[in-house]
């Protein structure tokens, strides 16, 4: 099974794509840049979204629907955010087809034009914001806190599966507040919990801090994200949230009386996460044996493997195999016993290593005799055999165990790969050969940063928060630099 | 606060349309036929996805997702499925807008011009089939069942909320089998679930049957529907069922080799429920007070009214509130402790009438000296006042048997407003003074279908499953029947 994987160490980038399709979590479908997300990878997606959820319900959000279309016009309120993201989108232009003349086919019903023509979301500011001015009058009104789980639409010539493709899903929070501080305070809880998430369910350790700008979101004030580092090397950016000041309350014209009964704009942010985070997951663990899952994302987190020859060996085993499984089930994990007569165990043990299922049991008739079973680690490869009547327990113990494990290999990766640079040729021989997070010294300037980019295609990913404020020079153009900020090539 | 509805019997439809918006449930947007879903809806909805998700999941059901765009060409593959789906529309003509000459806008960029247009899923057969192709090549691919959950469009001229909107949300399953009789017994499979949803969760009965040729899925051999009464004596298709046969694996040239080396078509259904159940729980149940919500869901099940003057009975009662709201979560009950000081007592009871939050509490400080507390029920609006130590044993109780009484309320309805009718006076005298479901033999045929419909209003909602067969004369045209089919006028 893993012989069809392209090799990592030969091509990255193939080795993505390949584990993507092979261990059937998405593929590329009949309409360019959508892809399809396929059982297993929609399973993984369903378990993030479901813990994302409750931590958005945790901290006093609540979920809501807002319109898949946007009038053009709204999208020219905002001057900056038109810019970012009214250019490459789904354009729907009538509401009609007919039959052709000829009677072959269908076509566009040229007298069902619409007079204004509709946007295919790319994000929803623009609509919530239009929305949110009829819902709020004073300052009993905030804050709204409000997520939706949506589907959006850009229009990317290069895509890839979940990095970046024309539609994908996510959510997307959008709240309104009284003051700057308490959106500010926002934008800081919502950083905060998907770094939490990311690191606790995704077993993926992320750098958190602001983005420069001109990485930020078009028409924020401050966007904080969260950049992961993969294993070629490159950075991806897993979620971001953005502090829009008063920007979007101006461009709808969204006033509240305060308690003094003064009319002020209201203050907002907004934030998200998407179907990227899969990409993520594949590539911050995956080998190339196939995908590693940490358990708290895992849709199997065990799978049982019959070995047996002739139908009263597999009966016994089955036996035992499924009281091991009602008992796992009722410590709260997710198990399959695997009984299929179609293949082989040795298929089964590649297939489930290709999907990544943390933790593999195999009985065989000798087990039966000795009361044991062997155990085998995704993570770590290893095998070991144990007694049967302790299998309940240190399965559960496992889950703990594999789920750090994973979280600290991919710490251990990104220390191991993050470097402080003081010169300019460091830094080009750091980038382009060894890749990873660097950390080195900016004046500060726009100018500065696209040249670095232009010249190594390295990209400020976060201008750390909380950082000790160390001053030094600028990496590239000797200026005076407050802190450091830290560099990659990035998704 | 109730005060602000249109009485029900003054007027149905904007009663219905007030009780929508007051109660927080949806309201239009600023794109035609587009309606926002509020949260306190949103959290309706959800609470429905969820337990029909487990439903789906415990029939062998898996969630996937597909495209949000279909092409163009692909709906002109299977004939009757073009003419039902492919007409009223939202077409994707372009990728890019650009600055307009002005300056002043932005503008569709004539260059951004699509090959081929892309079509808003109205429902998604044909991306579907056109997937599944590469999937299925034996009988061991199969069955395939699966689910999504995603918003459509369709380009309706006259949008209720709820009812009949442009953009809808809805789950939509679809299965590829091996038999005709597999694929046969599945689309019962879901009609029973969803007539088990409809009945346990929604407490609304409903009508189990086919659909007559003219009021079938565009593309379908069978449709299965259930059907459930409103309070005007009309009737809402409230969830569907198709079987497909081959024609979608005909469509999109989709074979297998079955165990014998054969090559043949795959079996197919496809089957729906959608945020029209929203409207339906609405009409089914409101009265002149609010919504009247099923506890299995409600949102909230429980709210809790202190009634107090000053911060110090406040706090006593609070105290008091407080231990009972966490009695009652811990037997698995959602509850609001409704602590506001800037609103009375007497608005917050509107307020949750209105909201139809099935059960009330209410504690004043006489109530904490004698240890009472008083309980109104939203479904009969009766009050009692018992002991406070009994209070969590009793709403436990209290939620069953509120969520029968709201199924057996809407029986009784149905029943007092089912009609036998065996001549066409009577039939139209029926139909246009009581409403209801009249049961009347009907001659099979399309025309006199049609004729009744032109003449009354009244189509043909089911034709019941598992009638015992009485034959008779056609109430219309007098010609022989097999079986009473059950007509009403419908939302």
């Amino acid at each position: 099974m893993a012989d069809f994987l392209t090799k990592k160490e030969d091509n990255y980038a193939q080795w993505y794509n390949d584990l993507v399709i092979k261990a059937d979590l998405a593929e590329n479908s009949a309409v360019r840049g959508c892809m399809v997300i396929k059982p297993y990878g929609y399973a993984i997606w369903e378990k993030a979204q479901a813990e994302l959820d409750k931590l958005f319900k945790a901290t006093g959000h609540v979920n809501a629907y807002f319109p898949l279309f946007i009038p053009k016009s709204f999208f020219a309120k905002e001057a900056d955010h038109v810019e970012g993201f009214a250019k490459e989108c789904a354009v729907v232009t009538h509401y009609r087809l007919k039959n052709s003349e000829d009677g072959k086919g269908i076509e566009v019903d040229p007298d069902a034009k619409l007079e204004e023509e509709l946007i295919v979301r790319p994000t929803s500011e623009t609509i919530i914001w239009n929305t949110y001015k009829n819902w709020i009058q004073s300052y009993r009104d905030l804050p709204l806190l409000i997520n939706q789980w949506a589907n959006v639409v850009r229009w990317e010539m290069r895509t890839r599966l979940f990095l970046r493709t024309a539609e994908f899903l996510w959510q997307e929070g959008h709240t309104a507040h009284a003051t700057r501080e308490e959106a500010e305070e926002e934008t800081k809880t919502i950083i905060d919990l998907y770094a939490y998430f990311a690191e606790k369910f995704m077993g993926i350790p992320v750098l958190k801090g602001f983005k420069s700008d001109a990485e930020k979101f078009a028409g924020a004030i401050d966007t904080y994200a969260i950049e992961a580092l993969m294993q070629d090397g490159k950075a991806l950016q897993a979620g971001t949230s953005h502090f829009l000041g008063q920007n979007f309350a101006k461009a709808f014209d969204v006033q509240f009386t305060d308690k003094s009964g003064k009319l002020e704009h209201v203050w907002s942010t907004s934030w998200g996460v998407s179907t990227r985070l899969m990409g993520a997951l594949v590539m911050a663990h995956g080998d190339n044996n196939g995908l590693v899952l940490p358990p708290n994302l895992a849709p199997i987190q065990v799978v049982i493997v019959p070995i047996y020859k002739g139908n009263s060996q597999l009966d016994s085993i089955s036996q035992t195999a499924l009281k091991i499984k009602s008992e796992l089930e009722a410590k709260g994990l997710s198990v399959k016993y695997d009984d299929r007569d179609t293949h082989k165990p040795g298929f089964k043990f590649a297939e489930y290593e290709l999907k990544g299922v943390p933790l593999r049991l195999a009985i065989g008739p000798r087990d039966i005799e000795n009361g044991t079973i062997e155990l085998a680690r995704r993570d770590t490869l290893s095998k070991e055999t144990i007694a049967i009547d302790k299998v309940t327990d240190y399965a559960v113990k496992l889950m703990k165990e594999i789920q750090e494990n994973i979280y600290n290999k991919s710490l251990q990766f990104r220390n191991d790969n993050s470097y402080t640079v003081d010169s300019w040729e460091e830094f080009k021989e750091s980038i382009n050969n060894r890749g990873g997070f660097i950390y080195a010294h900016w004046d500060g300037s726009a100018e500065t940063e696209e040249r670095i980019k232009n010249e190594t295609k390295a990209t400020i990913r976060v201008i750390p928060v909380g950082n000790n404020n160390e001053e030094g020079k600028c990496v590239y153009s000797g200026k005076p630099s407050k802190q450091r900020v830290v560099f990659a090539k990035a998704y």
